[in-house]
């Protein structure tokens, strides 16, 4: 344990200064030798509305260092149980978002092939597709918590095939998912159809509509996500326009009556005990939000994801 | 149907493109033809804290730009159903409020002669007075769901019978209002005394503090309001401040305490079935949210309102 | 009852003009004569993230222009009770904190001997550990109503004992408080360990933890809070940060998963029947809340803490 | 000396602290006994783009806090020469601009028989004329100093004769200027006619467009002006929208090509030795500045008109 | 004359209110029977560093509004002279770099066809290069006045050779200049080598650096262009980024030592008597200027445009 | 050459991806090895106003990311003459500003110790007198061009001899200036009294008020100043409220009148052919200007002073 990379405490340089890692952890030039790695996309090629997820990555690391190592509502202490750093940013080609694509996909191929699990810090939603394909390449097809308040699952958009709105009906052509274990949580507002939200049911996947879900805790529903999961490999992607707008409001396609900030981190707790393969943390636009408040809890759901990954115990009675 | 206006879609013209009307609707110069109409009304010299309503009508249009067509949650499509256009903006004497209600009184009378039903984009509440008055004309007394963190039924502010605070009351003097039908929902904050909220009551007046339904669904409520007003006409005014400013930041006379986005979209889709003849959306000051997410969300409750109107069918279950 | 301070009313002057004191009270130049006093103490300089709460009470006394005399919600009126006014600021020494230690003390031995009961406008949570000094030389120790993401009870931060992460700690050290009556509210978040809030509870205080009041109403909790604590001299200590960031953005240390603005609501009503000696609303940074809502809620919180002071009777029915 | 008022200084109350009047002066209920006063208008009614100046007053003041009374430049030491104080604001009906108009002058009137010379904080620009009518009363006709990026001269607006675009011309009415001694400076900008701006000279205004002084230094243009006018009698009337946005970003009206604030600071500075009686600085809009700059600079123009009234030396060679 | 489209006047609709087209002129479905027309291309997918042009077209003509017909410094009155319109926007391939290139350069094709000067609206700078293409087709290869910070001359951006760095070079290998006559102005800041400038120099380019205009009235330069470009076909391109930040905060990449707005009034007012074929005003990011300041800057140099087109007279002196 | 730290290029990753180090530049645990290193303070507990500049570092960094490395006005090429790199933040005690002074100082001695030449970012302008009392150990008392609205020579501030105002009075008292070459410039605005800007003078310093250099050009100052100078040690300190806050809005003690970005960028190049050993930049207060602007000026400041350390070739001719 004492070889294990620390977060830079606040005891030893003010939490105003000091690296603008993800935590204040050491950064690294490869996922080798880490159990889990922080990686950015800074990406918003994909979006169709407000831009700005380009610089998610930069303001979620700032906004991260308030994060101590103990989380005092589970108990769990992953800096005790996981080597985990900062391996930076994939260079996306900010000027085509096809090649942006391979490339992303590129990178995740060798950071999986260290055996790191990634946690992603994005960048706009097309980002989860080809990591999806990465992950795929390694575990098969994986289970799917996909937590946003779009379905994402659009044929296409403006007539393209690859956009934020797209990655999962992609992901699902690729065979990257176990369709009986896909579930959507938080998805509403407006459509086209009532096909932007049935097709996925149509595969299998199981769709709660944030109606459903209003004024509750969302322990019961992990619950029921876990023992429907099991042991399988699942991929954890979770857009923060799922949130209400005033919960986050610095993202680009904002569709009020979302989730809560309570909700949100009962999903990410709820997925203690799952076999986590990756995690994303997506579509955070710090010029709609110059406070940086919601980057920080993009920040604090991505340490969440750190808690519950394989090999970190909950100490604490689990609350859901 | 083939003939109804349609908003411009996503896959024609990118979302952050295209005219800045309501839901990038066709613009129109008049109600003629039509079943129903968005109206602006660019005012804020009836309030008296923070101004910027004035603004509000071009930032709720500018933000209207992600609303696609379809309701996801109640199966509403209004477009299939109703002839709608944004038919632009009151000309209001922004030096004279006096003669600013006349002009709005006028105005409405133009429009309702049409047979167009009424969507209102403010500005300051003071709009709802004169809207009520051209409502009477048409329909006699009406019912009236009033959603709001403020009674506004001052008989003067600062010895003045015409402001923001003061519509309801006069609307009551002019016999505009059911008594027996009106609503008052989320009402709070500090006042002078107990008759800021009692005086309607007596009056017959429903009135729902927002203490008594926090943390609540508000189906059941909308419920026994559906079953109080039945098929009177029915006018359903909401300001924004109702909400929560975690919810509705940008607004001029912030009240903490308030309703969530939750409770409000359970309000108007709670509407669904009732014989609405018009409706507002009162109260965005965009200065107070540079975000635009105030804005955003009057914008969703707008489209919201068009859902429900009478000839709208609501396919999916109700949720409430 | 005439002859007590009364707020400069809305129809006097407009609501944006007057006197920027606390609620447009009268300016006093000490708090001889008066029942209760509202005190600026404009410090940030114990604070460890964020800046900003130096201009903190400036910025709740301008947003303060709203409240009227009344209290909707609970039927107090405590100005026809109390003799109020704004006794301005403690003159801190910025350069040197634990200077400013001395002075906050030393000015409340002066505001306590006048036998009025301060309102404490901050400022960083310091500033809360020179006041329960000064309040135990009037009191002896205290009971204390703690709401706050976090527990502020370190030994050290960064090797200092005065830090706004110290104050109950140094407190406790103090003899000030009574600790089978100390309840901590809302806490959360990262630490670096369970002792972050298990501490407390081996000295015999009650921390309720965020996660366990998610979705509630607070009415049970603060029934049983009031029934411990008895007629037993308490004081109420408010960290804006105990609010979720959706309802209070304007802070330095924020973390998600926090309190309602309906939840603070019901805790400093249920307040009523105590024997409340003073109350502090602390941690609001105006730069990280341009649009003043986050010190609006703060002017909120400290008249309703002046509604429930011994003296003011609750009309109406407690709702919790 | 000794017994003239002092702006709170900074080694005995933070700047960040103590009263929020202009410089942290003394309140005062009325003018009686002092030689000159800042008084708000809190106003924007008046004004046909954003608005917002409302709130002026109020940030003017806070962001005065860091004035000392020592003028660097000039020498100038105005609180040893005159007994100044903060009378508070005007009680304008914000309901109707007419009505604020008979208000303001009303509240004049009673000022000036006091023989207090009144420093202006705005609100917008339609208070000019009322205040000028006030000063014939005392000063007959006066000649005029009017900085601005619009002439004001406006025979009505939106068929309106008060307006913030109009004053000028209503002063005019009222006899109220000595037309060969008023002196427009920095009109820019788009307009209806040649007569925008021709108008007043015709009535023998001296007219100096913006274009015509880009890149230069005021001084020689000042020692004209004080030249022209003599002793005669003299109102400065400084509209902050004069400034480029640039370096005043924060009014409604908005034109770019302005003045910059050496040029401003030229202009007010070059106003020493003139016979002044009265000054506004007007049109600060606060929510388009939340940096509070631009009612900073507003605040640091108000003292240096200060600095030049009569009675006040410039100790420092003139520098221009 | 009379049935020329004129600007909605602020005597007939409030200026925040009205449709939100350029100017609130009159919305054109095509550029027929047009002398020229407002045309935007939302875009912003070409740019390498802050996004956010994609939102440039809707807020220049927000901040629009406020424009009158009549220039005051010139005496230019543009729709007594030209038929004028706002064409909407293009409706480029947001996910789609290269496909939106084509789709501008469709459009242009369609709008030179109808003889129509097209005045554009950005987005980012990308789009001059179709622009050019388009124009060549009709005029042949053009001059050029190109004011910038930049030289936007890359042979390709992370190995791109579409990019908002790279339309004059593009331009340049599709022989749409007249070398002899392109001037660039406003070049500063760091690059990769001196070759940045020189390869323009080297082409026959005549480069001003911002360093060698300090302080400078511009007209010289103007007489000078103006002498050089005769009667030639010629292009004004214009990027708010050739302004210092301090005049145009909203931008993406961001230069100090810049232009003011003194000099770029210069500049395009010193375009009249040249045969302009087209114009456009680029790099307007509004998330980055939430005041709407620099979009009005940019609002104001378009309006200016279309005053030096010809074919509208300038009756004043050239102050130049 | 080869083997010299480059910045990390666009080509290689977008400018908004990458480290967040100054012109993601390697990070370096210590200076050894280096011949010029950035710095970071992140301190604001001296400021006597608004704080914030503890941001400063980190906002200074990510601003830094357009950075290109050839300057291309000079034709400065610092990094093929220099080893330059990014050493990290001073671990100041924000509790305690006398033991942050210490520890700033300790840090200084170490980082002088390795040679290399160190250019700090603060950070409030306290840090400037331990970096001089290190700087004197090394080199004796130097030279000093201080760039500044502000003279800080107060004897204390509240009583305190540590803090934002003092630094020059304290380093004057420690022997740490070579007073017959130490220049103010930018000095302006209020004061208690003459002796704020006489007291240097009285020292033999050379103080340049802002008013003499209005409108100006600085080469032939900055000529002046070079040949006063010679080849004597100095110190540069740049603090950025020397700028107008048109310039540069975000910083805490904001006085109009000031400098351009024109002029400061001529006061820093003009430093070309001294003998610097040591430069800094302070009081950025990123809380105040959202944009990124003011530290991205501070940045380009930064940049520029590397461009001009002995040793680094200026290849244009000087234009000043």
């Amino acid at each position: 344990m004492t070889n294990l990379n620390q977060p830079l405490g606040g005891n030893e340089m003010p939490r105003f200064g000091g690296p603008a890692t993800m935590m204040r952890l050491p950064a690294a030039d490869s996922a080798a030798g880490l159990d889990a790695c922080f990686v950015g996309i800074p990406m918003d090629i994909g979006t169709s509305n407000r831009p700005g997820t380009r610089l998610g990555p930069r303001q979620i690391r700032d906004e991260s260092r308030m994060l101590r190592p103990y989380n005092m509502a589970t108990g769990a202490a992953p800096f005790e149980h996981l080597q985990v750093a900062d391996i930076g940013d994939v260079a996306i080609n900010t000027f085509d978002l096809r090649d942006s694509v391979r490339r992303i996909e590129a990178h995740y191929d060798t950071v999986l092939a260290t055996g790191a699990l990634p946690l992603t810090l994005g960048g706009d939603h097309t980002l989860t597709w080809p990591i999806l394909r990465a992950m795929r390449k390694i575990h098969g097809p994986v289970a799917l918590i996909h937590v946003d308040a779009h379905a994402d699952i659009n044929e296409h958009m403006f007539g393209e095939t690859v956009a934020h709105g797209c990655p999962f009906r992609r992901a699902w052509e690729d065979d990257c998912l176990l369709n009986e274990h896909v579930f959507q949580i938080g998805l509403r507002g407006t459509g086209y159809s009532p096909d932007d939200f049935d097709w996925g049911r149509q595969q299998g996947w199981t769709v709660i509509q944030a109606e459903e879900i209003w004024y509750k805790s969302l322990a019961p529903l992990m619950e029921r996500v876990r023992a429907a999961i099991g042991d399988r490999p699942v991929y954890l992607s979770f857009d923060i326009d799922s949130l209400d707008p005033a919960f986050a409001p610095g993202t680009g396609t904002v569709e009020p009556g979302g989730l809560s900030t309570w909700q949100a981190l009962e999903i990410v707790r709820g997925c203690a005990g799952l076999n986590l393969v990756g995690c994303d943390l997506v579509e955070v636009s710090p010029p709609f939000d110059p406070s940086g408040n919601t980057a920080l809890i993009g920040a604090n759901l991505l340490y969440e994801m750190l808690c519950v990954l394989p090999g970190v115990p909950q100490t604490n009675d689990r609350k859901d």
